[in-house]
C-alpha cells in the first residue's frame, strides 16, 4: 500500500500533495506501468484522509494521463510515452492547477443538470438541433430573462452572443474591434485578462484601481480605446465602482471608445441589491457586458456570454459570419432549461448562503486571532476572498508565511500587479 | 391549418421552404404571437411532406427564436422583440443556413452517444472532472490510438490539443505562430479558412490548386510563411496531393516554415488505403495536423483537434497558458469513450457505405442523363460531392440552371474562388 507523509500545515491542499507523490512515483518507476493503484477507500484509510481527497488526486492524475480508470476494476498506472524532444517534463505547473480563488464550492447540482440533459435529449430530435454563430436562441432568451430578473438589465436575446469560456469572448472582441486598439486593464487585476489580449496582439495599458474604481485620470492618459473592468466587484481588491465614476467612465467612452463590463462574479454578491450595471445606464451603445457560467456553475462547463450594444450586432454578423458557435448544442439546450426552470437561481441562492457562512466564520477567526490585531478587512461584499491590510513591521514575505502558518489560504496583493510597487504593501488576499 | 405551396423543383430543400413560409407569416403577423402551430404530423399531412421535414423546419424556427417548443404541448409563435436599432431584419442569410456540402447524412448514433454520456456521468465524480488547456488526457489518448489504427500516424497524446470547432484551432495557430505571418490558402478552396485567418489579422495569399496539389511555384512566389492545405482531399476539386508534391511541400517548409494539414474529411474516403499524411512523413517538425469531429459525427458537437510537432508543444504551453480548454469536460469524456469502445469506427464504416451507395446512384444518373454527355467527373474519391466539367457552349449561369432543373444539388466551381477566372469554367460541384 502506498504510504506518504501528508503535510497538513502546507499551503498545498492535501489532494495536490497526494497527486504529486503518486506522480513522482510513476515517473521514477517506483509505481510500475500497468500496476493497479489502491482503491480510493483503501488509500484514504491508509493516509488518514477522506475518500473525496483521494478522488481529487486520482482525477487530476487521470486528466494528466498518469493513471487510467478502468470501469468496475479500478485505477492503473500508465506507461509514460516519450515525447521526441527533450524539453521540460510535462508536469503541470502551479499556474495550471485550479487556483484557490477559482474554486467554486462543489455545490453544482449535477443530478439536476444530468436529468435535464437526459430529458432534452429525449424530448428534442437531437440530430436536428442547430445553432447559429451567436448561439441557440432558447439559451439567449433564458439569459435575457435571467439578466432582467436578477440584474435588472434589459437585454434583447438577439444582442446576446454565446461563447466557450471568457477567453473565447476576448477573442471575439478582438476581432470585432480590430487589432489596432489599445486596451486598458485594471492594476492590480486578474492577470489572465491582459495575458490573453496580449497573446492576441493587442496592446495593454495597466491603469490603477482606486478606492472607487479605476483611475479616470490614468485612463485618459493611457490613450486607450477600450477598457476592460469589473465594476461590480474588482478582483482582488473587491472595490465596487461608485455611481459617480460609472458616469465618468460612460462619458469617457462616449467619444467612440468601448467599455467591457466583466461581471464575472456578480452572482456571488452578498449584499441585497447591486448597483446598476454600466450596460443598463449606457445610452450611447459603448458597453459590452460579459459574464460566465464556468464560475457560477462549474468549470466543467465552458459557457460564457456577452451582450453587445445594438450597433455592434450588425458588425458582429458581418465579421463573425465564418465562425460557428463553439458550444455544443446539447449543452446550450440543457443550460437554457436549467435557467428557465429556476434551477440556476436556486443554485445561486445556495451558493450565496454558503459564501455568507464561510465569510462569517472567517471574520470571527480574524477578530479572535492576535495576528490580525489592527488589521483592516475589505472587499468581502462578494466572492470568496477578502483583502486584509496588516499593521505590521514584517516584510510581505514574512507576513505571508506567518498567516499561512495559522492555516489560512492566502497570497500577497502585490502578486496581482503587473508592475508591483517597490515597497511592501502589508496586504494579503485571503481565500475562504 | 397552414397551407403553403412547396416547390419541389427548387434548389432549396423543402424544410427550408417551409421554414421561410412560417417565418414570413410570423413576421407579417399572419401567425400571431402566442398562437399554437399545427402539430408536426398534422402539418406534414396537410403539406404532403414527411414529419422529419416539418421537424427540420420547426427546429430551425426554434433555434432562431421564431417559435417556442412547450414540452408535451406543442409549438407556439413567439412575440418578436424589437431591436433598438433599425438595421436589417434578423433573417438568417443563406450563408448561415447549414450548407448542403456541410450536411452529414443524419446517421450519428445519438442513442449510443447519450448512453455513453449517461454512463460517464454516473461512473465519474463529475464535479471533479478537470481539463488542462490541452484537453482531457483520456480523449487525447483515444484520438492518438484512432490516428494510429485509422491513419497509420504515430502521434503522442501529449502532442494533441483539443479545440471547439476548427475556427478555434485557427485562432490557436494564429497565437502560436504570431500575427506577422503570411498564410497561403488554396484557390479555389473553402472560403471560410481565409475569412477566419483574415479576421484574426493575418495576411492570406491565394495559391492555385493543380491536378496534383497546390502549385509549388506559386507558393514560393507568394512568400508565405505558412500554408494551409487539405492534401488528402481538396475541397471542392477533390484533388489528392501526389507523393512527389508532398515531399516538395516538406522541402519548402524545412527552412522554418509551417504546413497546416487539414484532414477535414479523411473519414469519408472511399478508397481502401489513403496516402500517408504529411505529418507522418515529416521529420523536420514543420507539420501541424488538424481534424474535426463536427464533420464526421454531427455539427451539434463542437470538438476538433490538432497534433503539434514536438517543437511547438513547448511554445503552446508558454503561449496558451492563460487559456482554458473550450470544450465541456462532459463531452470530452463521452467522446473519449465513444472512440475507445469502437463506436466511432463503426459509425465511420456506416457513413462510408452510405457515401459509396449515394455515389454509385449519382454516377448511374449521370451516365444516363443526356445533359452530362461528354462530361468529365472527378474528385469523387471521398466526401459527399464531385466535380463535373461539361462539354457545353452554355454560360456557367445557364449550365447551373439546367442542372438544377433536373433535380441536382449543385453550385458553380467558380463560386469557390476568391478571385474567379474571367472566362466560364463549365464546371459544377454536385452534392449527393
Amino acid at each position: 500500500m502506498l504510504t506518504y507523509e501528508i503535510d497538513r500545515n502546507s499551503d498545498k491542499p492535501v489532494y495536490i500533495q497526494i497527486y504529486r507523490f503518486i506522480k513522482r512515483d510513476i515517473e521514477s518507476g517506483r509505481i510500475k506501468s500497468g500496476e493497479k493503484l489502491p482503491s480510493k477507500r483503501g488509500l484514504a484509510d491508509n493516509l488518514g484522509v477522506s475518500v473525496i481527497t483521494v478522488e481529487n488526486a486520482y482525477s487530476l492524475l487521470t486528466a494528466e494521463g498518469y493513471i487510467r480508470s478502468v470501469p468496475k476494476k479500478g485505477y492503473y498506472a500508465e506507461s509514460l510515452p516519450d515525447i521526441p524532444t527533450a524539453g521540460e517534463p510535462l508536469e503541470i505547473s502551479a499556474e495550471e492547477l485550479p487556483k484557490e480563488e477559482e474554486q467554486v464550492p462543489n455545490m453544482f447540482p449535477f443530478t439536476v443538470w444530468t436529468k435535464i440533459m437526459r430529458e432534452e435529449l429525449t424530448l428534442k430530435n437531437t440530430s436536428l438541433m442547430t445553432s447559429p454563430a451567436e448561439g441557440v436562441f432558447e439559451l439567449r432568451r433564458a439569459i435575457a430573462e435571467h439578466l432582467h430578473s436578477f440584474r435588472n438589465m434589459d437585454a434583447d436575446p438577439r444582442q446576446i452572443i454565446i461563447g466557450a469560456g471568457t477567453e473565447y469572448l476576448y477573442i471575439l472582441i478582438r476581432i470585432l474591434l480590430g487589432d489596432k486598439k489599445v486596451i486598458a486593464v485594471e492594476e492590480p487585476g486578474y492577470s489572465k485578462i491582459a495575458n490573453v489580449y496580449e497573446s492576441l496582439g493587442m496592446k495593454c495599458r495597466q491603469v490603477s484601481v482606486e478606492s472607487d474604481g479605476i483611475s479616470i485620470d490614468e485612463l485618459v492618459k493611457s490613450q486607450a480605446d477600450v477598457v476592460h473592468i469589473s465594476p461590480s466587484h474588482h478582483f482582488p481588491t473587491g472595490v465596487v465602482t461608485s455611481v459617480g465614476k460609472r458616469y465618468s467612465l460612460l462619458s469617457w467612452a462616449a467619444g467612440g471608445r468601448y467599455i467591457i463590463e466583466d461581471d464575472y462574479d456578480s452572482e456571488f454578491r452578498l449584499s441585497s441589491r447591486p448597483l446598476p450595471s454600466l450596460f443598463s445606464i449606457d445610452v450611447s451603445d459603448r458597453v459590452i457586458y460579459m459574464n460566465t457560467f464556468s464560475k457560477s456553475l462549474t468549470p466543467t462547463i465552458r459557457i460564457s456570454y456577452m451582450v453587445l450594444p445594438p450597433a455592434l450586432i450588425e458588425k458582429f454578423r458581418g465579421k463573425i459570419r465564418s465562425f460557428s458557435c463553439p458550444v455544443s448544442t446539447f449543452e446550450q439546450y440543457t443550460l437554457a432549461r436549467f435557467i428557465s426552470d429556476g434551477s440556476f437561481e436556486r443554485h445561486i441562492r445556495r451558493l450565496r448562503r454558503y459564501c455568507k457562512n464561510r465569510r462569517e466564520e472567517l471574520m470571527k477567526i480574524i477578530a479572535e486571532n492576535p495576528l490580525f490585531k489592527g488589521a483592516e478587512v475589505s472587499g468581502s461584499s462578494a466572492g470568496m476572498h477578502c483583502i486584509v491590510k496588516f499593521r505590521t513591521k514584517q516584510s510581505d514575505a514574512e507576513l505571508l508565511e506567518s498567516v499561512r502558518a495559522t492555516g489560512f489560504k492566502a497570497d500577497l496583493l502585490r502578486e496581482h500587479y503587473r508592475y508591483p510597487p517597490a515597497e511592501d504593501l502589508h496586504t494579503l488576499v485571503i481565500y475562504y
